[in-house]
């Protein structure tokens, strides 16, 4: 390997592992809105909501970052095939992180409205449900530094899960708001939190997808309709 | 100018010239899913509804089409500054794009669980609400097209419209399920059609902000706040 070689070669491994390390950065953020937010609805916590509302910057800010870097390295160092897989998947990851910090936000944006602490059975399982989404999001993002496409399979197995929790939940509050009519504004906001995580589940479903392509080149066979999750329970949809 | 320049250029804007029309086709199919989506909901028209199902996989393959064809003009022509700002662009645009697609597929799903033409007063919103967003998805191509940065922000302004057809919207569904608990399954599913028809306006607004930048170098300095709008209604807020 000459010298010219070598030093492009580490240039560009630096770039990459940058790259990588601000997409890291956004997971975790990402990841920590997700608890925090569904620990402030529970506790009522407004001040813990307002953090996660005002953190949401930053992660933003991350996401402009990832894309500036990503396309700086495509364009400098044009990388080929494994590379530019990865580059570009890192910049589409990014877009998905964005979104699941908006999520996060949107959860606790909603917390203000209860007024008080809810303490209504079906809320028992969003907890559950946001640990789940959460380790989703931290397992898809270690398979992402890892390149290890079998990792990111197991992320995608795990959001049938998350689906089963939400048509519990949507079940639940449905038949909550019938009992009394004074339940449906508060079940109809938990409704739309509950949505919110089944969709976090989605999305990291949709990075599961892209880390398995960046890491082999194939697209998924069995690709997972992420769409699929919105439709109405079984029982209702025939 | 010499020949070779000519040619490069040539073939850029050829490949430019390419991506804009795949990225335009698909906004076109885009666009109509939620027309008939909706159309398909308030005529109870299932035919309508599994058509519209079934060619989102056209937009999720054009999706695909424009990210190999964004990478490789990247790779190989290596554009600068505004002409890697449009490949980058056409390539978010088209993850955006697929996104709407999947909203309206959304709808298109759950037109069977009415279990036949709904008549219900809150209703006859969606209509209209379908119309805006519709326009503002086509508008907003048209403005990446055409480059125009201004076309672009009068899609963002249009965004507001959404938003207020949508609070109606929840607010007039909430009193129709708290009026009898037989309304509830069927609103709560209006509700999240609803929901869907708003996100899509946020999305446009969202393709409005790439294709600014696209145009400009510039972001917003107004960025609009794409979760504003997932906020509960301000009376609820305070």
């Amino acid at each position: 390997m000459s010298n010219t070689t070598e030093h492009t070669v580490k240039a560009f491994d630096d770039d990459i592992g940058e790259l990588r390390a601000l997409v890291s950065e956004m997971g975790g953020l990402a990841e920590t809105a997700i608890g925090d937010a569904i620990h402030a609805l529970i506790r009522y916590d407004l001040e813990t909501a307002a953090r996660v509302v005002e953190q949401d910057d930053r992660i933003d800010e991350l996401e402009a970052e990832v894309e500036r870097h990503a396309v700086r390295l495509i364009a400098l160092r044009a990388p080929l095939a494994d590379d530019l897989r990865e580059a570009v998947a890192a910049m589409k990851i990014a877009t998905v992180i964005e979104r699941i910090g908006d999520y996060a936000k949107n959860i606790a944006k909603r917390v203000p409205v209860f007024e008080h602490r809810v303490e209504i059975e079906p809320l028992s399982i969003l907890p559950a449900m946001a640990q789940i989404v959460s380790e989703m999001v931290h397992n898809v993002l270690d398979a992402f530094a890892a390149r290890d496409a079998e990792k990111a399979k197991e992320v995608i197995e795990r959001d049938e899960a998350v689906d089963d929790f939400y048509n519990s939940l949507f079940r639940a509050l449905l038949t909550y708001m019938m009992e009394n009519s004074h339940n449906i504004t508060q079940s109809t906001h938990l409704l739309f939190i509950a949505k919110n995580l089944e969709r976090v589940g989605d999305h990291a479903t949709n990075i599961a997808e892209m880390v398995h392509f960046a890491a082999t080149g194939e697209y998924l066979d069995d690709r997972v309709d992420v769409s699929e999750t919105f439709a109405p329970e079984p029982e209702e949809d025939s």
